[in-house]
């Protein structure tokens, strides 16, 4: 039995900082599929991915072009088409290098929905800005038509900002486990899943607008599916002490319990670093998991223990 | 075991006419889920559904909005987007009519991408309209940017047009059937699939702008999954012989031959009934197999026998 191994694809795994044609995106997912399909020899694998760039630039266009015959997506079908878009570059750049490598190894694209709590105290405190930038005015004419909350970002304008509630759980999780059991590559959660959460009356699911974390939804969809390795594939080949500050030091080998005791020293930045290192905390704080941050480059080599920053109990 | 069954939903299984919000979407979906959902317990259900509206608004937004910062998707990642989000509309609707009836079956979506001969005649003179209207100018232009066919369109300005190649193959066909025996309701081949043909070189997938008809893709899906049924479900309880016009008589239970032999009269027409009529005819030739086509209303008792126009050899 190969070990089931759930790999969270980061911006950079996805594009090429500003370029963001599709042409564009479909290469940067080809080459990140030849490295997937030749893991696929050793591991059961299950890929999630983020969507930060591709989901805004959606929001922008369904914003600026809606009019009464076609009406803007809210942002939880926005999350939905994001999916969409990025799971078939990936399912078809997986497909292709499997064919390169003369395998019939197979590749599907799920469309996922994560569960999260309504009362979530995220959801007390919007911070994840989303879409395009307005003015104060047109900022607060639609905070109030569309039950937005905005704020200024940074003096570059107002933007809508939403929650980012925690992942409870998975609703396709049968559908991935079993695809991935029968020696399928799956995608899955991708954008940290389209947010939904459980009505009072029958548990019913209705969608949200929020932004859920990429890294904690797929440490939660490792977890779901029984995945034994969580890895959370970044920009960087490991976590660093003092990033980009002098006495930068990688961190190779560690605990969660040591990793968790430099969170209060402020080595990782909330937004970036912070969630990965939080998700993987959570993830290998379970026997027999293991958890890695590391860059694509250096993938291959991490899952054999010889690079990245790897968490075990 | 129950019989599989494909449900091709047409445009007003989907959509109230004018009503393209995403709240209204979603409504369309609750009522046809509840309908599904009861269907589960007699057969295994796999759904493929149109999206004309859906995308037309996706490639109007992704065009009118486009910049170098945020560049529109050509029309084969549109059609993974509405892939996205209306099987996210219709897995949610599906899910939460099984919670209605007490039961715990599951739905998932998969990304398809539906195979296409790059040397298919419909490639050599485009038909199908897509996207906005343009001045003359406008479409001139955007032709010779993108490489496009523009057309004018009844005197309502020029759209482009592209190719409606008939589906050869579903790159995803294994993912799906393991889903549906393993008792999972499918949404799959959405608005007929992700155009894709195979390079001459490894047979690779490559996605090409094109719109594959959904009954022709979804009749295709029935044949490759090995189900007994397939169904259209468009806007009317049968086929009908003069169609708004004096001596409209329904047609019942008809063969693949006797249906045949009314199409040279002219009583389908191109682009509304004839490719249904000529995807149930493809699908009810093979023994064993029976097509339908009716609406949602009727759908239950024609799978009954008792309604609807029914083909089998």
């Amino acid at each position: 039995m190969k070990p089931r191994i759930v790999l969270a694809l980061g911006g950079n795994a996805l594009q090429k900082k500003g370029e963001n044609t599709a042409e564009a995106q479909k290469k940067v997912a080809n080459s990140v599929g030849a490295i997937i399909a030749k893991l696929a020899s050793k591991y059961e694998i299950i890929v999630a991915h983020g969507n930060g760039p591709q989901v805004g630039n959606i929001l922008i266009h369904e914003e600026q072009a809606a009019t009464i015959n076609a009406p803007a997506m809210p942002l939880e079908t926005a999350v939905a088409m994001s999916q969409g878009q990025i799971g078939y570059w990936l399912t078809q750049a997986i497909n292709n290098a499997f064919l390169k490598l003369g395998k019939n190894q197979k590749v599907a694209t799920i469309i996922s929905q994560v569960v999260v709590d309504k009362n979530d105290p995220a959801f007390k405190n919007p911070t994840k800005p989303i879409g395009q930038f307005y003015s104060s005015t047109e900022a607060k004419s639609l905070a109030k038509k569309n039950h937005w909350v905005v704020k200024e970002d940074a003096g570059r304008g107002w933007r809508r900002v939403v929650a980012s509630p925690k992942p409870i759980d998975i609703v396709e999780k049968k559908a991935i486990i079993d695809l991935a059991s029968s020696g399928i590559i799956v995608i899955a959660a991708g954008g940290g899943g389209i947010p939904v959460y459980r009505t009072k009356v029958l548990k019913r699911l209705k969608g949200i607008d929020a932004v859920i974390d990429k890294d904690y939804a797929a440490a939660k969809l490792a977890d779901l599916t029984k995945s034994t390795v969580f890895v959370s594939v970044t920009a960087v080949p490991n976590v660093f002490i003092n990033f980009k500050l002098p006495g930068q030091t990688p961190i190779h080998h560690t605990t969660p319990k040591e990793i968790s005791s430099l969170i209060k020293y402020g080595y990782f930045k909330p937004g970036s670093m912070l969630p990965k290192v939080e998700a993987s905390i959570a993830f290998a704080k379970k026997p027999g998991h293991t958890s890695i941050i590391t860059d694509i480059d250096h993938l291959t080599e991490a899952l054999q223990g010889k690079a990245g920053t790897i968490i075990t109990k």
